[in-house]
């Protein structure tokens, strides 16, 4: 099996390379102060350090559903089941389904497409328009599929969102089809002014909706979910269970913690959406004064601003801008067109985001 | 697939139910103060909660490393590889040897057991003798195998302790037969006097050695690993990678820092062998006196008494004991007889032991 690129550079660059590859949180925002309390408060306790159940901790799942609840999409604690990240997520998700055929979104996140073949699952690939995935293709494809997966909020790569109309007619192509949708929603949280309404949320009977705390909160607790029908849920049990017993009750009694306070948590968010979106608009800004020939949209939310430079081959690129010191991650990675490339613009600081595209710049004038 | 019958019952006993069925280390034995401390440390620097490299968090392997190396087994931190728990380093190995033939002790572990089905692997199940496995019919079976997984430290469920000549015997057939040893060690620091010599540290090239710090530490940090040749260890990473990025650096960091203290860690190891080796003996002797028809042998170390009821069988005594209010798990689960049953002595207080016997002594009348 192939690693990931993004991962392999995340393990080779050096400190003095500027990244715009991985989809990596900004660290400045982490809210470490707030998990370190957290951390020591159930710390006090030494029951927190036994084994626990398979499905996850049920003061956490009762707050998810909350969650869900809350934003109009009613759940309770038996919908949600905790997951090692939404990695595992999508990983036990596809072992029930091993080798069943499944409709995608090209491009799409490598990570999933990994998944897939290691679960000898048969991928269809429909083209992602600027409203979301091509609905004639997608209505004929889905026929002939079990499933389809779908990243319908600031979409990794591209950073499309879908639009409401889009999602309606979506969800009406399930309905008739009677067929399952994977809803991928790692950043539905970070929308820069108006929340995505999840396609799941119209096909609650006919869904897995995928969540993480990755990008809200840290990536190292790798505390992610899946929220679905218990006739859905209840077979993936056994998966979980396999697979590793259960996620870390320490992160997940970390996070439960953290939200008790509902008011600090959304105060965090609205700081973390008011960050990034400022990052993406300066990004958007640089990319336009210093490497004009990168034509590209500005996402709605998310961490990533997808685009091309006619005529090059993204590839070649990144090995010059390497040499120069700087990465981002060529769009044909995530079976996109070889002028395509994909940036993440919410790690790196406002300096190093000019400094980076002057030398992807400079790496363009050497190619 | 079928659900662990431990883990079920761990989510429906009640409050009042005595447990001798999940293998619980005793909550009074962690080291949480420590282990509080050491998460308020690590949680001082926010990079902490970034995402992480797929192999483990170096500083710790490198700590795994040495303690190899010191108990005279060489090995560096590249042939360590972190995992969510010792389970999901199975599933890790199992999933790139997918469909192989493995050779296994009968009875065995009952998580690694669905695992081999998961990942659609033929096992051939060899009986284990009171010394370890048989020998003819190993060399027979492994011959045929591509590999084999062993538990030779104070098996689950037998609690049997391969002698160190049999060791030796096994280690010289995997090297005529140029086979591959999957070596299970949850249990290796939980000995009660000698320390037990792994089989990989005779096979260096051929084997994973899967270790825990669920039993010396705690199960809900998820942390275990794989100890392997770097030959081996490579083609795992893609592996690891697609199936949930990386282990949470968190309880990862948790742990590094705890084990700095190595004075404290061994301090921690020698007052939890001399517990659990009381418990065992006092578990052994109110078995002797409230429920002499079961015939047992004392292990040497880990956290099972294995025996026999002549002529019952212990799926139906245990519906009759958990009516009674005490649960164990018949050895029929673990693919060994009918009348053989599996005692957890680590997790209960010696007031809940006497009790629970004599439940199960009530619930044999009753029979």
């Amino acid at each position: 099996m192939k690693r990931s690129f993004i991962r392999e550079i995340l393990e080779h660059t050096n400190s003095n390379t500027i990244s715009f590859a991985g989809g990596l949180p900004n660290e400045s925002l982490f809210p470490y102060k707030e998990l370190q309390t957290s951390a020591y408060e159930i710390l006090n306790n030494p029951k927190v350090l036994q084994y626990s159940t398979s499905t996850g901790y049920k003061p956490l799942k009762e707050q998810i559903a909350k969650i869900y609840t809350e934003n109009g999409f009613e759940t309770k604690s038996e919908n949600i089941m905790i997951t090692s990240g939404s990695q595992q997520a999508l990983d036990i998700i596809c072992r029930y389904y091993t080798k069943e055929s499944i409709t995608i979104e090209s491009p799409s996140y490598l990570g999933a497409m990994n998944l897939f073949k290691l679960n000898q699952m048969t991928t269809n690939a429909i083209e992602l328009g600027s409203e979301g995935i091509d609905i004639l293709n997608f209505e004929q494809s889905l026929a002939k599929s079990k499933l389809a997966y779908l990243i319908p909020d600031f979409q990794n790569p591209t950073g499309t969102t879908y639009s409401l109309e889009h999602r309606e007619k979506i969800a009406k192509i399930f309905q008739k089809n009677k067929r399952i949708l994977i809803e991928d929603s790692p950043y539905s949280e970070l929308y820069f002014n108006t929340p995505p309404r999840s396609i799941s949320s119209f096909l609650p009977k006919q869904s897995f909706h995928l969540g993480s705390f990755s990008k809200v909160l840290a990536p190292a607790l790798r505390i992610g979910w899946i929220r679905a029908d218990s006739s859905l849920l209840q077979p993936l049990i056994a998966y979980k269970e396999a697979m590793d017993l259960h996620t870390s009750s320490i992160t997940q009694q970390m996070v439960s913690d953290y939200l008790r306070d509902e008011k600090m948590f959304q105060t965090h968010l609205h700081k973390l959406r008011k960050a990034y979106k400022e990052k993406m608009l300066y990004f958007s800004k640089i990319l336009d004064a210093h490497l004009p020939k990168f034509s590209h949209k500005k996402p709605k939310g998310g961490m990533f601003i997808y685009g091309k430079i006619e005529g090059i081959n993204s590839m070649e690129l990144v090995q010059l801008a390497m040499k120069n010191g700087v990465v981002f991650v060529p769009g044909s990675e995530f079976g996109g067109a070889d002028d395509e490339i994909r940036f993440n613009f919410t790690h790196s600081t406002f300096k190093e985001i000019e400094e980076g595209i002057k030398r992807i710049a400079k790496s363009l004038k050497d190619y």
